[in-house]
């Protein structure tokens, strides 16, 4: 037997089948007419920004980083919830657009922006967080060429690293933003140019489930940012201070406390360097707002043994659930939460290995998990599949195509 | 510095230019209208086959496992170049249909096929590579309602695996096909029902550069095939004996001999036991027949220094390349064949760092490489990139969207 991840809170038991939102797992698939299926709960989402509003201080904006999961309506729905939005490309403006979300509430990180992608979030308004001084005097260029005035904001690879993260963005030779030593004449050439200084993005890593660490990060950044303030010599209108709070998807790992974050960063707000006094604040996260409020439901197939052990072969797999499969950024594969969503909470009776239907032996959704017998026509649930699932995964693969995907 | 993969042969320069068919790197860009792009080249695809037919015994089937590349034009020459086709879901038959394929040379291997695929299949007179005692009923039962004779054959789960090979599906306890012990009760099955008996699929691993490995296990295939033809007592229509020869991706990968495969296996077919003495045989490949005959072209967007590391960030990354990436089925990352398509040949002048557009750690597509310098335009090609790229990658994450694809 190997242990599968926590299951997270919220979920329920009607009629021994897991439920979301009141509705069981089965009626779920019913309405939205196939498996595989992700379920996203609205109640969750909100109930997650709630209590991360209550932990945190009042002044910081909460941005979400929708590269964790794009889906249209959950995105309209984070639009009501957050206070801003932070894009990877521009295929995630213009999602961003067609969810009706503001342009003026967006900045956009990533490392290579191409000139078609710079002009795009220029003519919106969206606010580039540039990350090399080539980004910058390209932006110029195209912003004089169409007329406006660029939102220029400077992404700052750290020295520093948010220790324990499961994404290392910081702290040593990084492709992400502009290393310390260049960010004041970097800061200089925004402000000299006329165009609208935006600030300072400082993004070290996410995925940390240890609330010491991203306390200790958070000092270093405002550190980092008063001192950059200092230098560069002019106010700072915006401090986007990145994410790093993780969720626990695997054996062991515990959940953070996002009070453990907030009063500690509370206090540092209220006794603030000069430099940062008139600075908005905001964080950053993805995951942390929308993983565990998702579900990955597919249906078994078959169920058959081979040499002693048991096999579930349901009708999905890593070309939804790359990350579950062990197959994104794991160096050894441990089990995501998987249960019997059809038979949910019964007691385990056997140890199941449960694969996808790829023609491929990556194609694992949990190995040799201690699960109630499960057969033909049973639901399967992967959990923490509300980001970086779909939009993750290799959806071409083997001719599959997409999962659907609903929000109750 | 660290080495990168071997380049493989037939690639020229021009004009100081990597060139594919006669046509610059460059020039293929322009007429595609843009990077990131695969390119696939007809002639190598057309060389690869006729190869490997002079190595191998003139009576071997060669099939092409479409999973590795089902862009429409490659399929459509391939239909022109191999024997038959395995596809491994109802989505790939449909492509294989449009691509003009016949589906009577068509096999379907998967551990979780839908009844809708088993149906799709039946009716066009697909072969089902049937995995369990479970899918033989299913299939018979969907072939009565639709009012056909299906083609079954078994796939087989062996005892013994492929040694060396990087991914195994035989050798112990596995989702693929049947344990050896159900094979014979369920081949009965089939031939009893009045189902069109099509043979084994034995199907070991695949990725192996060991000559002498494949050839023990093609040994082996054919004593497992004649005992069990024994015990079914009816003679075999057909074997399918897998692929499993691979192609070296990184230093130190010595490129397999196909005659090292074929030779043995031409005296094996020369000395057959008498159970197989009716029996065609086929082997069934992909990565091997396509891999090296593509390239992934992506153009360098940023360069940049980071605590005294280059990087060239491009306009490609995992979403395109995710193997590559070091993120599909690799514990460690290595680095794959990777050069400056517009600085080709050039001699190396710096260590560099080729990262993607995407807005995380994993997005590498060499590490440490000893490249010729190049900058801002520069094109980058990964070679390698024939097989389990463009359809083998989650091209929808970050909002990227799907590469351009291309054959000439």
């Amino acid at each position: 037997m190997k242990p599968l991840g926590p299951i997270p809170a919220g979920f329920a038991v009607i009629d021994g089948e897991l439920a979301i939102a009141g509705l069981t797992a089965s009626t779920i698939v019913e309405q939205a007419g196939q498996t595989p299926l992700f379920v996203y709960s609205a109640d969750m989402l909100r109930a997650r920004m709630a209590a991360l509003r209550a932990a945190m201080p009042e002044q910081l904006h909460i941005h979400y980083a929708m590269k964790a999961n794009p889906f249209a309506p959950l995105l309209r729905l984070m639009g009501q919830l957050v206070d801003g939005f932070d894009i990877a490309s521009g295929g995630e403006l213009a999602m961003a657009i067609n969810a009706g979300l503001d342009p003026a509430r967006i900045s956009f990180a990533g490392p290579g922006k191409r000139d078609g992608e710079l002009e795009q979030a220029i003519v919106h308004g969206v606010t580039l967080n540039c990350e090399s001084p080539a980004e910058i005097r390209r932006s110029l260029a195209i912003a004089d060429r169409v007329g406006r005035v660029p939102q220029l904001a400077i992404r700052v690879n750290p020295s520093f690293e948010l220790r324990g993260s499961g994404m290392k963005m910081g702290g040593g030779a990084k492709p992400f933003g502009m290393d310390e030593a260049l960010v004041v004449d970097a800061a200089r050439l925004i402000i000299d140019s006329g165009a609208q200084w935006r600030g300072l993005h400082i993004f070290t890593g996410s995925q940390a489930l240890d609330a010491a660490a991203i306390v200790e990060t958070q000092d270093n950044v405002l550190t980092l940012a008063a001192r950059l303030t200092a230098e560069i010599g002019v106010p700072l209108p915006h401090l986007n201070m990145g994410g790093g709070m993780g969720i626990p998807y695997f054996h062991g790992d515990q959940p953070l406390d996002p009070a453990a974050v907030g009063r500690p960063l509370a206090d540092r707000l209220e006794s603030l360097p000069p430099e940062l006094a008139g600075t908005d604040f905001a964080m950053e996260l993805g995951r942390y707002l929308v993983g565990e409020a998702g579900v990955y439901l597919t249906q078994i197939i078959d169920r058959k043994e081979s040499h002693g052990q048991v096999f579930l072969i349901t009708d999905g797999g890593l070309h939804h659930q790359l990350a579950a499969s062990g197959n994104f950024g794991t160096v050894v594969r441990r089990n995501y939460p998987v249960a019997i969503a059809s038979r949910y909470g019964a007691p385990a009776e056997e140890d199941a290995n449960v694969v996808g239907c790829l023609c491929t032996p990556l194609d694992r959704l949990a190995d040799q998990a201690a699960l109630p017998r499960a057969d033909v026509g049973d639901l399967v649930v992967v959990f923490c599949a509300g980001a970086y699932g779909a939009s993750a995964s290799p959806s071409a693969f083997l001719g599959q195509g997409a999962a659907a995907e609903i929000l109750i």
